[in-house]
């Protein structure tokens, strides 16, 4: 059974907005307000939803619902997408006694559509109708697109004064490569915490976790994590208890952030980059991104090639500063390059049985600088040549 | 029958590299000192053959011949690999009278595999033993990979006081994103040029054609263009017919370039994007190369949807300053996007007829300043990654 934090509900109608024959409409309720924490897209385009709960948010910190749905994003739709998005709070608003300001709303889908009102009203009067509010499952999965399994993950920490739970769910599986944020995560939490304090260690989760992968290097407009924390449970965390709550939340973001890489669309594998020895960490960082999305060493992954050359190609066009001398590539803790040149003639067979598992480590050391990097990328498959052919159309 | 320069002949062999029942070894030879120009990859790893040939150039600006080898990149292999290259510029000045530094050496194919000296042995011994030697496409055959077509074009251009025959060729497929040069381009001229002169349009040449196109994203450790101008034509052109041959030059550059584009690996299609209204010029490449990057336009584009959302989200993330609002987007001539709204419900059904044709222009005005950029990019197929899942292992 899943544990939830005191104090939440979750519900999820059929609403039809895309998706036939399956929930698509969900709704977080938390049963008093609740501090609000949210980490934003930081794409120029910036869809209704984002916009909406980012005013929401700046109206008051404190919120009690997060409104979600799938098959339509809401995005470059202009006044009268805004238009929309605000009436869907209003309607959840009022169906379940908040201010409107209380909602904050998502949306994950096809961009430019015109969201369907119709599909709002009848998903509306499916949440109201519903029996028991414990399982927060059918919110993870009313929220999927072209995910392939749902990510939900929760944590209980037992403190001093009593026991906190943290309950995260996350979507994303294309358009995927957050910088600042990532597709939808939405983290509930019963602690008592003062929103700032909330919102800085969201945002310092969002950073080590959602931020630090790609699928395909293209960053959503509707990217969003929205975090609940309401107090339900009682428990007042103080100076070192919160250093070790955001260390919990952040591990369970990386958890969330693992799990969309593994949901690449179409793919097969998680590819691990270290990047270590850079001048500082934005170096680190910039090989980290550039070998991570190489469409040749995503594909070579995809086909178990060992093709080193490849990640040093990338490397070698990032911008970073380094010796080329210096560099050693490590692919599954083998070295396969040092000093500029390759460190054996067949590293093909002795890499063929790691390159067969699911996750595949590749470090990456330019130098002797203090600069490190962590970095998650799914491999190029052509499955999601098929997916992104042939989807919407 | 192809033009030849004056002066200019062309040998090609079977070295077996990697290819066997073709030919895979080309030399380009000048019959006298040609001026020579190069462009060169800006990889931070640049292959042996690349390092090989800037020396060559800088102890003289006057060069007699190209060779080039396909299979073998000769890229990040040390010491080894240099000296490799340097023993294979001997071997080449020995059989055909020149100094070692006379001759430009480039290589295609797999990185980090020690060059088999025993198949360039084998390769020249096929040099010498040709016949004939006034046919430039078996060079340009013997120099493809995973090309499926080779690449040459020739110009006449007549002038007061004769006619200037301009050759090209290049290769090209994958990892393609030429920064300051492409794959292989080989230009030969018989004008009677300087060799700054003549460096000085190359350049310009390379950066309005190889330098705008991408397949990947993925810039090369090989990438150079090289050019020789022999005065073989007897024609020395002053001002304005340097520049008219300059025009030339550029305009034969850029038909390579999309010859390289239409050939992208597994590509269907060649999509042109213009980017204009740009705060500057730099502005509009990053906006262009962004959108030209982007898995999920050029997927879009191989399933020819009008994915259109996909193109506004990718200019939001690519950094450039602009106003949502004032974004404009059309598909093939098409307004998809202005204002921040759709232009229409659905263009699906009038788009149609266009994202079935070979050649997509994709325009995106974001304002109104004189920023403008051009930039080809292919599609991303099913056989893309088929392809780069399979090649070399």
């Amino acid at each position: 059974m899943i544990k939830i934090p005191n104090g939440f509900s979750f519900l999820a109608a059929k609403a039809g907005f895309r998706y036939t024959g399956r929930k698509d409409l969900g709704l977080i309720l938390s049963s008093v307000p609740a501090a609000s924490g949210g980490v934003f897209t930081t794409n120029r385009f910036q869809a209704a939803p984002v916009q909406v709960s980012r005013e929401h948010m700046q109206t008051s910190p404190w919120a009690r619902a997060i409104l979600v749905n799938a098959g339509q994003a809401n995005a470059c739709t202009g006044e009268d997408g805004l238009r929309i998005c605000r009436t869907t709070c209003e309607l959840a608003a009022q169906a379940f006694g908040l201010r409107p300001e209380e909602v904050l709303p998502a949306s994950t889908g096809v961009i430019g559509q015109r969201m369907d009102l119709s599909a709002w009203e009848r998903g509306m009067a499916g949440l109201i109708d519903q029996g028991a509010k414990d399982d927060p499952l059918i919110v993870a999965q009313a929220m999927l697109t072209t995910d392939t399994f749902p990510k939900i993950l929760w944590r209980t920490i037992g403190f001093k004064e009593g026991t906190v739970t943290l309950l995260g769910m996350a979507k994303g599986s294309g358009m995927i490569c957050p910088q600042m944020a990532t597709m939808l995560g939405f983290v509930c939490c019963d602690a008592d915490i003062q929103p700032d304090i909330w919102q800085d260690m969201l945002g310092q989760a969002a950073e080590q976790s959602f931020n630090r992968i790609s699928v395909d290097g293209d960053t959503s407009t509707n990217d969003c994590v929205l975090g609940l924390t309401n107090g339900g449970g009682g428990v007042r965390p103080q100076k070192e208890d919160l250093a070790h709550l955001g260390r919990e939340l952040t591990g369970l973001c990386q958890e969330l952030a693992y799990l969309i890489v593994q949901d690449a669309e179409g793919g097969t594998k998680v590819v691990r980059i270290r990047v270590d020895g850079a001048k500082d960490r934005a170096q680190a960082e910039l090989a980290a991104r550039t070998i991570g999305h190489s469409p040749l060493v995503k594909t070579a992954m995809f086909g178990r090639d060992p093709n080193w050359g490849r990640i040093v190609a990338a490397l070698g066009r990032c911008g970073a500063v380094f010796e080329p001398g210096q560099v050693r590539v490590r692919i599954a803790g083998r070295e396969v390059f040092q000093g500029g040149t390759p460190v054996m003639a067949d590293i093909d067979s002795l890499l063929a049985p790691y390159l067969a598992r699911q996750e595949i480590p590749v470090h990456v050391s330019i130098g002797d600088g203090p600069g490190e990097y962590d970095f998650l990328t799914s491999d190029l498959s052509l499955d999601y040549v098929r997916i992104n052919a042939e989807y919407r159309s």
